[in-house]
């Protein structure tokens, strides 16, 4: 299924130098969200996963119907203070400042096998954080997976040895 | 399926006087997630929408994968600011201030069938500025759908004649 067709391009968003990829066309037609879904949701199957964590709020949108697809269960990682119980954190440097993701603790156990799903690949620093926790929490990354991939901006470095895959790639 | 023993009830959280009811077990289980997903969708399809709605966050979660159970498109409904392009706004009262919701402008189209879905329904506040919204750009709403509804806050009152389902009810 060509899915870029389904990708909005809008330039100027959030701020002037973006080129914003937005995913909403492709969410809005049954048979595009079933194809992007199907395709994801086979890498994750062959990566012998049997959980995706995606972080909020567009690896959401995308990690729910994956997970359902591949048949596997699905967790939320959340910013800082949203989720309830338990929680294992971790801060990551951005461009300015810094930001902290968390994970509910009852759902990473130790020795599982662990996709990790978001709507796209820029520079990498939450996908890179989120890794690190799941791995700090004695589970294994088997796949990084993202719709869409900015290739020049070269976030698959951030990533080290796991698998990466991406189905739409744009120079940025 | 009983999907209420997948609900984590958490006492305090975020504030004192809240008794959370934590979706993330049941996300995490993937026969579960199956089961809401499969049962939120035949509600969907029965109201004869081709649309479906979630807010951001939690709306997202569970609204993607009964979309691509049910074959009908998912529209994220984003905090003001989050979506590109040109979008529809509304903006409603909360218990102090006031907050903004807004839509896609190009995926809500005159005379569409639409349903919306979140995770909970509390005074319903969100969900009758979203039913607001979509009937100002023209569209019907067939059906309003939470997963958890908190019957005490009475929040059906603030939907008013659009039917209303949850699958799993709580006093407050």
């Amino acid at each position: 299924m060509e899915l870029e067709k389904y990708i909005r391009v809008i330039e100027g968003f959030p701020t002037k130098e973006i080129s914003f990829k937005d995913i909403s066309p492709l969410l809005a037609d049954p048979a595009a969200l079933k194809g992007a879904s199907k395709e994801m949701a086979k890498y994750v199957k062959d990566s012998g996963a049997t959980l995706l964590i995606g972080p909020e709020a567009r690896g959401f949108v995308l990690g729910a119907p994956v997970a359902l697809e591949a048949n596997v269960g699905f967790v939320m990682a959340r910013k800082k203070g949203k989720l309830p119980g338990e929680t294992l954190q971790k801060t990551y440097a951005l461009e300015y400042g810094t930001d902290t993701i968390e994970l509910p603790k009852f759902a990473i156990e130790k020795g599982a096998k662990v996709a990790l799903i978001d709507d796209l690949l820029a520079t990498g620093g939450t996908l890179a954080a989120l890794k690190e926790l799941v791995e700090e929490a004695g589970a294994e990354v088997t796949l990084i997976l993202t719709l869409i991939e900015l290739e020049d901006l070269d976030g698959k470095k951030a990533l080290g040895d796991t698998p990466y895959v991406s189905l739409i790639k744009y120079a940025h």
